[in-house]
């Protein structure tokens, strides 16, 4: 099986690759407005980690650490990653690119909240996570479901 | 034209109907739970505001008021209105009530930030809706667009 998950540089090429991807937004066209006005070039430390096949990038993933004091979802409360973007081309999905992105979060043995599209919480499940206690102050739009490594608990909602 | 915009009261009925809705997720999921264990009974001051055509929802979205406090997004900082799960039923769209939903919660005269879905920008630049200003901490997954009554204008990001 090939691919192994590397850290994305953000430049031109990869930008352009991200335009395969459904969930391309703000993020990115942010990105490539810096990259026209210089502001960064080849902003290496990327939150966006991938999977090439050959010269193609077939899966990607976007991942954060949040700083402990914003964390309202686990106790004790620390550093938490915040995963999203999620997602595998069509031509490539149920093959384990999905698989191999979310057991990379894993690997640093933080706990991980996402916010799933629709229809995808089948496939988060067999990925562990479980659903938030759902905070609407908190959550507003979002459906966070969160991975807890061992050792770690949710924080009790208010 | 029928249908005035309401506040929906949270009670079994309305969660049955947003079981129509494509954007059912935690935050109903939640809601069933707190009925459930008589947490809350019709919920009154509910987030969700509709349209019915005779007894059917048709058309749905959240509005919560952030106050000014927690506001990173408007210049002065002030409360706003986030607005999501906007949402007409198939069958119904394209007849105006989208935007009616919109208008509505434009009438507060507050600045709004919504969090679209992908391919819903053309209708929210339309409503007079613009981009935010990317800014990664603060947005992670969103694709934040704002709309500025008179007088206000986007924060800068830092």
């Amino acid at each position: 099986m090939p691919g192994k998950v590397e850290q994305l540089s953000i430049n031109y090429k990869t930008l352009e690759r991200f335009k395969h991807f459904k969930e391309y937004g703000n993020q990115e066209l942010s990105m490539l407005e810096d990259l026209e006005s210089n502001i960064m070039e080849n902003y290496v430390d990327s939150p966006f980690y991938g999977i090439y096949f050959g010269d193609n990038l077939i899966a990607r993933m976007s991942l954060y650490k949040i700083r402990a004091k914003y964390d309202y979802y686990f106790e004790p409360p620390q550093d938490y990653l915040t995963l999203w973007k999620l997602e595998v081309l069509p031509e490539y999905q149920e093959k384990g690119y999905g698989k191999k992105l979310v057991d990379f979060a894993k690997g640093y043995g933080l706990p991980i909240k996402t916010n799933p599209r629709i229809n995808s919480h089948s496939f988060w499940e067999k990925m562990g996570f479980q659903k938030a206690q759902y905070d609407m102050e908190r959550d507003l739009g979002e459906n966070p479901l969160i991975w807890l490594p061992e050792g770690v608990n949710e924080q009790e909602s208010n």
